[in-house]
Formats: structure tokens, C-alpha cells, sequence
């Protein structure tokens, strides 16, 4: 329809205030509050350090069922929420993830929200934002040279040139870069290599930024990673490189996190963006706990739907940092539930109430596993100007059928806080009734084989995993080599509950192929990869960046 | 002496203003002053638009006899001369080079001036500073990914692979990147080619940012840029990769002045910083413009010693940008000239007047090109404890009579503004005496090689010029081409007017061998390159990188 602006010209529209007077909502002092440009802030170490005896506010985490090309609106529900919240009279704040901007000039760059729920400014977050990816990528590449280096003068710690596994990254997304030779050229550059760079985004390093303390407990798990291993496997460290402090110096600005705004004049933190798959997928952890201290509401969201995003979030992000959530939001909308009700893109506009009752088995799972969790569930569905009635009362039905607390039709898409008091409503409700109890899904001394299982059964409903021979000796390897405690990260598909991208809904029947297994020993996670993993994205035939450019009055273009 | 302060310990105990007092000493509007942090700040380019009406002020180039281990100061009296000039009642600024990150975590990192003449905060202007390095890498690269693409999805521009001359760039010292081998592995990541990384200083991007009237122009100039040749060996631009406007958009806050403060609290503009050899080795056009208007006299520097930076500054910078300077101030210390009069580095502690007049003669041969553009010259020679007054005044005597119009002793990198007001005070009343007539020193419409043999001439006083068949043939394909009129930027050894960097002093009887021709289309200049270029740097054996770290208090440790 004509008479509906687009999220950027939403955003463009914000009536921002300086941010300052955000950073004073929050009570942060001036001189703690860094101001880049106008609109955008960092938030001073020290002052962070000084929060630590405040009392935590209430932790309220959104995800989604199985994500379809139809769209479910998380990033909005987080952002809407946090703005419902404030509507209602509550001190409440969002965290969310930074974009990353090699991926911006491939496909348009996205929003942090839609419609009236998005934090701004909207460009910038596209663009450089505070800088702190470039700081990854400089800390990442530091290392990747300085490996090069010692073998360059000597090898002292004969380091096996074939078991690099460090390698490089750029934001930006070149596929010439995926598989590279180095060190061409003769004696004065080094010793020729097998190499590669991935996407900044993926670096452990952008791990690390997000599930570290403080800056001493970031340059520690800097000095854990695993770069490299020697002729017989035993591994060599970023601290033995001696890497590990300039890498902490070049990060140590990054490590801060951002204040930004939402449309609506409420604080947010944008802060970290480790990828969902091979990483965790959430905000840095010091942006959370941040918050925590400074309002007595904080929404945050995870990466993908809630069998990927919400079970890391809460089995890693939560374990590590002491993190008690008080109340998921779970994010459908009804033309969701219809794709996963085996409804064609095409066909979505037009009523079809037995495909959502369908499609709500897929929602029902997601439920069902958060509650495992201990944590009460309260469903928000996103309305979309096509939803019926009667579609929209089956979802409803279905969800408290299924162990819902509640849920409501949001409508924060059109309307901003006024369109979610009731989401809002029912999440404080939640949080004051003291249901919470959260416990993550397997204890820590569990082997590492079981805790694939564990979640591949309770959570996947799969019959099994499969892995080879190499696989489960590797895992018993780092058990023995005292990494038996870690939690596991799954990098599977999104798209199902399965590892096979067509099969929504609720799919039985079904066993978990783990192909390959990876240690991020100072992110402290075993990675388990169950399908393809990319982490070096190509540009399309026609980039979106063929199209930005600056007009005459200095506006971007083409970026949106 | 232990009562010698570092400069580390003296920036660190720096009475720093908030960078909005510094912006209001130049009456810069607070909403067009964009903080990143306290201490620093970009001035918005709306803002440095509407001062296009404003009368300039007086330019001062600040440039130096050839390098030597000895040491000249050149930026510390760049520095204090700012400093000094305020001291003595007038509105002056500065307007210096950003440094490269990378080479930070090989050698330790420098100060931006010396002693009592410094900028600060000198740890972030050797860190990320604002990211203006960090978003040249981004648009350099993204071009880079632009044209692999472009051949990957069917090579419609018909580029010759073996022909592509846009390399890519990283700001870190990594000699493995040098040459590599891109696109292994199969279909899925191209056509397997040679290519290789550079420093990000090196970029043509950066000499474009630094040479760019506006962003207008600056998005003109990356289009220009010739990034590849087909079969038939017609260039291919970036233009027709289509990337000028998406590298003009991670641009846009690049290309506005960065505002740092001197330690006496004056105005400095920090901004950009092209290599000075394969490009022109000064800050910024518009940083430099930009001060003009807002001040009535400006000091700023170009890399190396006369020869090269000035030449480039003078020929290059004032010509496209339509500088006209008032004054230069030639610096040199008793200690360099001793070492161009033939003294060891380890016996520059004994008196040796001797060696001082016949190193003079360096001194003498800048002295005597500078006033052929037109400029008269202030020698300001700076002070060293073991300097004696016979040393100092055979240089007074021998500057006098060479033909500048005041030579003085200065002492700002013990005493600041104070210790340097003598040479304020004489270039003051250079630049009232209105004796500068700037011109360039040759005619855009000189061939391109007889520009070459006038700088060799005229500058080096070689005998002539060498260079084959080749050479002279691209030199006269691009005259036919219609970039005749470029001026040429030469790259050769910084240390002596020769290609022979042992021969110090003022040597005769030699020729300028030219081994390389290259075109910055887009920069706008030819560079002629005459002996070894390296344009990515390798890490020593001990890298600085290994002592550098945050202490317990959070402070930057080991990077100075």
C-alpha cells in the first residue's frame, strides 16, 4: 500500500535524541558515556566495573519457532517489547547483536527491527557502527601474522606448518579468499602455505569479545585458543605466540558496549555478533549484565529459532555467565505456522486455519523444550494485515493447550509500544509470579558424546546421532586433555528441527550426522558441525553494492 | 637523565580539555563537532561546506633535511610551531598524518611530536584512532571482492586475469600475504590467480581521500582508478566495476577531519596518511583546507626529508589543491648534520664543527630548491643538550648565507610553546613580508618524462635520467591516453638526493635510474619508482606485539 513508509524511511524520519540524554535514562554519568557522534555511545569500562553489587533486573529472552521464508519478526518482538515495557511504566532496555557489513554490500542491509519497532541510527549500525569489527578483525589478523612470523624466524615452538588451523578474516564477503596459497615469492616471505579467510563475524575472537567478564578475562581466553598443533598433535596457544595482550589492547575499546536508541527514545545496547552456527549467536555477555544493572527489564534475542538460538543462549551464554532468565518470549506469526503446515510461499494469503493448526506442531516443540529449561513461555505472534480471526484464535488456543503462560497478538510492527502493552503486560506478570527455576539442559561433567545426544533427543527429537570412529576419539581426546566440561555448540541448519532444511514442522524419525568436531578452547565451546558450514559468503551476480552510492546531498542510497 | 620524562609519561599527564572546548577555540558549531570518545572529533562536512567563502590564512609547510639515524624532529616542530604561534597571540592550528596501526606490533609505536610538543591522546592515534584506516581497508577490499566476482559470474568486462593490478590491502605487517595464490579449491571460489595484500597506507584509496575536494570528487576519483587491463590491454576501471559508489559510502565519515589538541590544549587536525613513497606523503587536502578557514595561520607537514616530501607537497598537493604556502621552515639538528658531514652515529657526542659545515651542504641544497617554488625558507634547527654554541652557530651562519631568511635555534621539545617562539615569531613576519610567489616547478604540460628529468635535475641535481625502452613507451601511451598532464610522484630512498642511500650530504655525478612506472588514475599522479618499494612490511624477529598488553588498571602497556 502506498500510505506505508519502509523502515528506512522510518528511521530516517526518528525524532533521536542526543545521546546523552538516553545514557542519562539509564543514570550513567557523563564523563562514563563515549560518545561517538551523536547518536551512538560507549559505555566506560570502569563504570560497567562499578554496577557489580546492584541487583539484576529481570532477564526476558525472545525467540522464534523454525524461521521460513515468511518471516516471524524476532528482532522486532525484542525491540517492541523493550518499547512496550517502557510504555507500561517499567525501566527496561534491549541488547541485541551488531550487523556485520561485508554481508550488507552482497545482499541490502537489513533493519534492527521493522516497521515502529527499530533502534537506530539505522545506517550507521550497517556501516562501521563504533568500529569494533574492524578491532576483531585487527586482532584476529595480528595473530594470523605473528604465526607466520615465528615460523619465519625459527620455529622455536615447531609449530607443524600443515595443522595451522588459525587462519585470517575480512568483513567482507570474497570467495576468492576462501582457500588461498601464502608465503609465495621466495625466501624474505616466509615458507608457501595452505590458507584461508573467513568472515570476521565467524573468528573466535568475536567469541570470546561476547562471553568474556572483563578485559583480564578476555586477554586469558585469548591466550587459551588453539592456533596450531605440532608433528605429534600437541597443541600451540595464542600464549604462546604471545599474541594474547596486544590482541586484548587492540579489543580493549571493543569490549565496551554501545548505547544506541530504539524510535521511541528507549535505550539499547547493540553490542558483539558471533555467527549462530559455528558460535553461540547472542549479544557480548558485558552488554547483558550491564543492563541488568542499569533497568529492571532487559529483552535480549538469539540467533535463528529457538532449537539453535535459544538452546545455546541458555546452555552456554546463561551457564557461563551466571545468566537466570526469568521468562522466554516466543515469536510465530501465523504465515509461518502455515509454511510449516506445509503451505506454499504463494498461497499464504488466503485463510487456511487447518495448515496453522498443522504448522503448530512446530510451535508446540518449541514450547515443550523451553520449558526443559525451567523457564515459563509466553507466545507473541506477530500480526500481519492478512491473519484471520480465526487463524489467529487457533495459534492462541493451541499455544496455552500446549504449556504456554500466555499468548497474545502483537501489533508493535504498526503501531510501536501501543501495539505490544499487552506482551508486556503478560511478560512482567510472568517474571513477578516467580515460575522461573532456570537449569540448563545437561551438567557440566556429562562426556561430550552424551551432551550431542542430549540435546539432539530432547531437543531435535531425533533417534540418535551418528559420528565416525575419528570423531569420538577427537572428543575423548580433549576429555582427556581436561576440555570435558565444555558445553557443545550445534551448527546445524535452521530451517528444521532435523538437519535437513525441508522437512518443518515437527519431524520424527531422523538421526543427527555429526560430520566434523572443533575446539574454541577460549570461547570454551566444543563446536559440532551436522551439515555444511559457511564462513566465507560469496557476493551475488548483481552485489547490492553495485547500487549504493552517495547522492548529492551526502544521503547513502541503495543501502536499504 | 632520570629526570627526563618519556614521552609516554608526558602525554599520559596531559592537561587534556574536552575536545568540544577545543572545537569552540575555532568557533566550530557544537552539533557539527562529532565526538568519538572525550579527546577526539570529526568535523561534520556540512560544516567545512559552508566555510568555502571564508578568506584563507597563512600556510606554513614544515620540512626537514634528508633523514638520518641522528634524528631531525620534524613533527615535534610542527608541534611546538602550532604551539608557539598561539603563544605569541595568533589562531593557529596543525595539520599532521595519522599513523598506520600495523607497524605498531612490529616496531613500538611513536609519538606525534616529542617532549613538550606533542598531540594527543597519542595510545588511540596509534590504535584504531576514529577508523579511518579501518574503513579504507573495508572500501579497498570490497573493490577487490567487486572484480573477482565480476569475472566469477561470466566476466562480462572481458577482464585478462594475469592483468588485474588491484591488489588488496590489510594494516598489518604480514609478509606471508605478500604474493598468494587466491580462488583454490574448486568452482565454488573462482578461477585460481595470483595476488597479494599491501598495508592499507599504500592504498590508492588512501591517496584519494587525501587529495578528494569533497565527497563528490572523492567518488569521481575511485571511479577512476584503473584496477585491471583486457587482452588488448584497455584499462578497466572501477568504475565499471561499479564499486565507486559503495566505497564513497564506507567513506563518508572518513573523509571528515579528525580534531585532536596539542599539549597546550591548541587545535590540531589529524587526518589521513598516504605513504610518501608510492604516493604524496601528507595529510589530508581538506583537513588542511578546512584549517585554513578556520584559522589564521596553519603548520603542517610532508613526509621524508625536502626532496621528496616536499616536492610532492609543493608539486602535488598545492597544485591539485591550490595551496599557496607562505613559508617553509627547514628543520634540521646539529647531530643530522654531522652524520650528512660523514660523523659515525656513536660519535656524534664529541664537538665537530667541522663535520657540521660540510654536512651543511644538505642543508644549503634544500635550502636553495625550496626557493625555487617560490617560498622563502626559516631554518629552525632543533636543540639537543650536546649540541655546543660554536656547532650551532656555523649552521646559523651557513643557513643565513645560503639564502634563508632566518635561521634560529629552537628548544619546544624541553620547554613547549615557550622554548619556540623565536621561530613563530620569524615566520610571522615571512608571512606578513609577502615574499612567497608559489609556483610549481614544472607545467602540467611537460611530458611526462621530462618532469621526471626536471625533479632529477633540479631537485636531486643528477646528471640525467635513465630508463628503457618500456618505460618510455607506457610514459607516452599514457600521454596518448590523456594523462599527460598528471604530475609524476617519485618514490626513491629518502635518505640521500641519490638512489644510493649511503651517499649523504649533497652528492654530484649520478644518474636517477627509473625502474617502474605505475598510474594512480585516480590519486592523479604518475609514480615513478627508482629503486626498491616495499608496500607490506614483515614483523621482526621479536615483534613489539609480544610486550604489549592491558595491566590490571586497564592501561596500555609495551606499545611505546
Amino acid at each position: 500500500m502506498s500510505d506505508v513508509k519502509s523502515d528506512i524511511e522510518i528511521a530516517r524520519a526518528a525524532n533521536k535524541q542526543p545521546i546523552q540524554d538516553i545514557g542519562r535514562k539509564l543514570d550513567i554519568p557523563q564523563d562514563h558515556l563515549l560518545p561517538y557522534g551523536h547518536d551512538k555511545a560507549k559505555i566506560a569500562a570502569e563504570f560497567i566495573k562499578s554496577l557489580a553489587d546492584r541487583e539484576d533486573g529481570n532477564l526476558i529472552l525472545v525467540t522464534a519457532v523454525n524461521p521460513t521464508p515468511a518471516g516471524e519478526g524476532k528482532t522486532t518482538t525484542t525491540v517492541g517489547l523493550g518499547d512496550g515495557l517502557n510504555a507500561i511504566g517499567k525501566k527496561a532496555m534491549i541488547c541485541i547483536r551488531e550487523a556485520s557489513l561485508g554481508p550488507n554490500f552482497g545482499m541490502k542491509g537489513g533493519a534492527a527491527g521493522g516497521g515502529y519497532a527499530q533502534i537506530v541510527p539505522m545506517e550507521d549500525m550497517n556501516l562501521h557502527f563504533t568500529g569494533d569489527f574492524h578491532a576483531i578483525g585487527a586482532a584476529h589478523n595480528l595473530l594470523s601474522a605473528m604465526i607466520d612470523n615465528h615460523i619465519y624466524w625459527g620455529n622455536e615452538l615447531e609449530i607443524d606448518q600443515r595443522r595451522i588451523t588459525w587462519r585470517r578474516v575480512v568483513d567482507m564477503n570474497d570467495r576468492a579468499l576462501r582457500q588461498i596459497t601464502t608465503s609465495l615469492g621466495g625466501v624474505s616471505n616466509g615458507f608457501p602455505a595452505e590458507a584461508g579467510f573467513d568472515i570476521t563475524v565467524a573468528s573466535e575472537v568475536m567469541a570470546i569479545l561476547c562471553l568474556a567478564n572483563d578485559a583480564a578475562d578476555l586477554q586469558k581466553r585469548l591466550g587459551d585458543m588453539i592456533v596450531a598443533y605440532r608433528r605429534d598433535k600437541t597443541p600451540v596457544t595464542c600464549r604462546d605466540i604471545a599474541a594474547d595482550g596486544a590482541m586484548a589492547v587492540l579489543l580493549k575499546d571493543a569490549l565496551q558496549p554501545n548505547l544506541v536508541q530504539t524510535l521511541e527514545n528507549n535505550p539499547a545496547f547493540v553490542h558483539g555478533g558471533p555467527f549462530a552456527n559455528i558460535a553461540h549467536g547472542c549479544n557480548s555477555l558485558i552488554a547483558t549484565r550491564a543492563a541488568l544493572k542499569l533497568a529492571d527489564y532487559v529483552v535480549t534475542e538469539a540467533g535463528f529459532g529457538a532449537d539453535l538460538g535459544a538452546e545455546k543462549f541458555l546452555d552456554i551464554k546463561c551457564r557461563k555467565g551466571g545468566l537466570k532468565p526469568k521468562a522466554v518470549v516466543l515469536v510465530a506469526t501465523v504465515r509461518a505456522l502455515k509454511m510449516n503446515g506445509g503451505v506454499a510461499k504463494d498461497d499464504l494469503g488466503t485463510e487456511n486455519v487447518e495448515a496453522v493448526k498443522a504448522g503448530c506442531a512446530n510451535l508446540g516443540r518449541h514450547i515443550e523444550n523451553l520449558k526443559k529449561f525451567g523457564i515459563p513461555v509466553v507466545v507473541s505472534i506477530n500480526h500481519f494485515i492478512k491473519d484471520t480471526e480465526a487463524e489467529l484464535q487457533a495459534v492462541l488456543d493451541y499455544a496455552k493447550e500446549t504449556g504456554a503462560e500466555d499468548a497474545l497478538i502483537a501489533r508493535h510492527w504498526a503501531d510501536g509500544s501501543k501495539g505490544i502493552t499487552n506482551v508486556a503486560e503478560a511478560v512482567v506478570r510472568v517474571c513477578e509470579s516467580g515460575k522461573a527455576d532456570y537449569k540448563p539442559l545437561y551438567p557440566d561433567e556429562m562426556s561430550l558424546f552424551e551432551k550431542i545426544e542430549t540435546i539432539a533427543k530432547e531437543i531435535y527429537r531425533a533417534d540418535g546421532v551418528t559420528a565416525d570412529d575419528g570423531i569420538r576419539r577427537q572428543l575423548e581426546e580433549w576429555e582427556a586433555a581436561g576440555h570435558g566440561n565444555l558445553p557443545v555448540c550445534m551448527a546445524k541448519t535452521q530451517y528444521s528441527f532435523s538437519t535437513d532444511p525441508n522437512r518443518r514442522g515437527a519431524p520424527t524419525g531422523f538421526t543427527i550426522p555429526v560430520r566434523e568436531v572443533r575446539i574454541s578452547a577460549g570461547a570454551g565451546f566444543i563446536v559440532v558441525i551436522c551439515g555444511e558450514v559457511m564462513t566465507m559468503p560469496g557476493l551475488p551476480r548483481k552485489p547490492a553494492a553495485e547500487t549504493i552510492r552517495l547522492n548529492e546531498k551526502g544521503q547513502v542510497e541503495g543501502l536499504f
